[in-house]
């Protein structure tokens, strides 16, 4: 019997993988995962068999996962960002079910909400929420009260799936809920991108935020009450210097 | 002119830090950080100069590291978890002020959230918040607004810094809070000394976890409405299988 391993590949970049995912890509037999994915990390470890499906054919790709592992092969089973976040271990878990077999290894990844931060500057300092806009999965009216919660919490509010081909007035929405408790002057920002060649970042008020153009390869933040720029950063101080 | 780099290394062990974190700190000259840390990544950089200061002189750990790089030291500033996420690199970027030298750069790393998930199973599949009970910085008021907010969005919860020897009852006082909103049966967990010697985990209901015992080396999850066991693990449904 092999295993699956769950592996969090972070934002795309090498280089912000950690070390026990490399190894885990080093060491497997198969590589599953969406195209995108399964191209990212297919030149650096060569010789693998590869196996990837579309974007909504997920369940179809934890089961195969579990299948090679079944006949014997160590798969490693490629997650962006963490792969317990928004990622594919909950459903491996689900699809294996109350069986012990085969093994299931977690190896988190660093999230789009920690490397944008780190390109912005550095914005989520303290307490913090992530929220995606997708509605494919979740209710829009879910997803409305954690915004307008969030929002009420005073919590930096990193949003995931920003806008898709099929929604691409989620984040304008949004913005709309959050305006009614924050100031449109409120800074936030916006990272394409993480990681990957051509990373954009930008720095603008929710107000701005409102109107901006998004897509699925960006990565939103909106600071808490006291969010600020600081030489250009975007910053969320912590308090010691007042302690 | 030096560089400062505010390296997040994530839980502890050296296989869970970043490809990017392991150059920062063998391309360095001088390590800085509080000492527990220094102590972790000392014996795989030899040779390097290192300097500490205790937990509550973190101001002066952060100047140290700036006067460093001014004297043209490459400095890594070393941070648990990620370097962004109650980590130092905001009061790195206050304290350089509008300077746009020495540089900055903050390298993200797993934190304590994304890895205790790992550790307990799959958790953190949707929306979550993060949010640390040490009121060092916070006032206790705001601690317990972000938690009634946060049950109320129907959030999963990471509650960091849940207990310390001057507020050993700050977890039981969230249970409280949460349990005005939330079932006493609703599935938590508690995972201790991540990737580090002595790991353990434990799954148990919020009812359960008011009456734990936790210390300042312990991560707390308290999942949403969807929550469950499967094979022994916590896990949160993503829904694939319903779409």
């Amino acid at each position: 019997m092999g295993k699956v391993t769950v592996v969090g590949i972070g934002p795309g970049s090498y280089e912000d993988m950690t070390i026990r995912a490399d190894t885990a890509l080093r060491a497997c037999d198969a590589i599953v995962g969406y195209p995108v994915y399964v191209d990212l990390v297919r030149d650096r470890y060569p010789g693998k068999e590869l196996h990837s499906t579309p974007m909504t054919r997920e369940a179809e790709r934890c089961q195969l996962a579990l299948e090679l592992a079944r006949s014997g092969k160590t798969v490693a089973m490629v997650c962006s960002g963490d792969s317990g976040i928004y990622g594919m271990a909950a459903l491996v878990y689900e699809l294996r079910g109350e069986a012990q077999e085969p093994e299931i290894q977690v190896v988190p990844g660093l999230t789009a909400a920690c490397s944008a931060a780190a390109v912005l500057g550095a914005p989520l300092t303290h307490d913090f929420a992530v929220i995606s806009l997708s509605d494919r999965l979740t209710p829009w009216e879910t997803i409305e009260k954690r915004l307008d919660c969030a929002a009420a919490a005073d919590l930096t509010i990193a949003l995931y799936n920003p806008a898709s081909h099929g929604r691409p007035d989620h984040l304008k929405r949004a913005c709309d809920i959050l305006l009614r408790r924050l100031p449109g002057e409120r800074l936030c920002g916006i990272v394409r991108n993480i990681g990957r060649e051509g990373q954009s970042s930008r720095i603008l008020t929710l107000a701005e935020l409102r109107e901006a153009e998004v897509d699925m390869f960006c990565t939103v933040l909106i600071g808490s009450a006291v969010v600020k720029t600081v030489a250009g950063q975007l910053v969320t101080p912590r308090g010691y210097r007042n302690v």
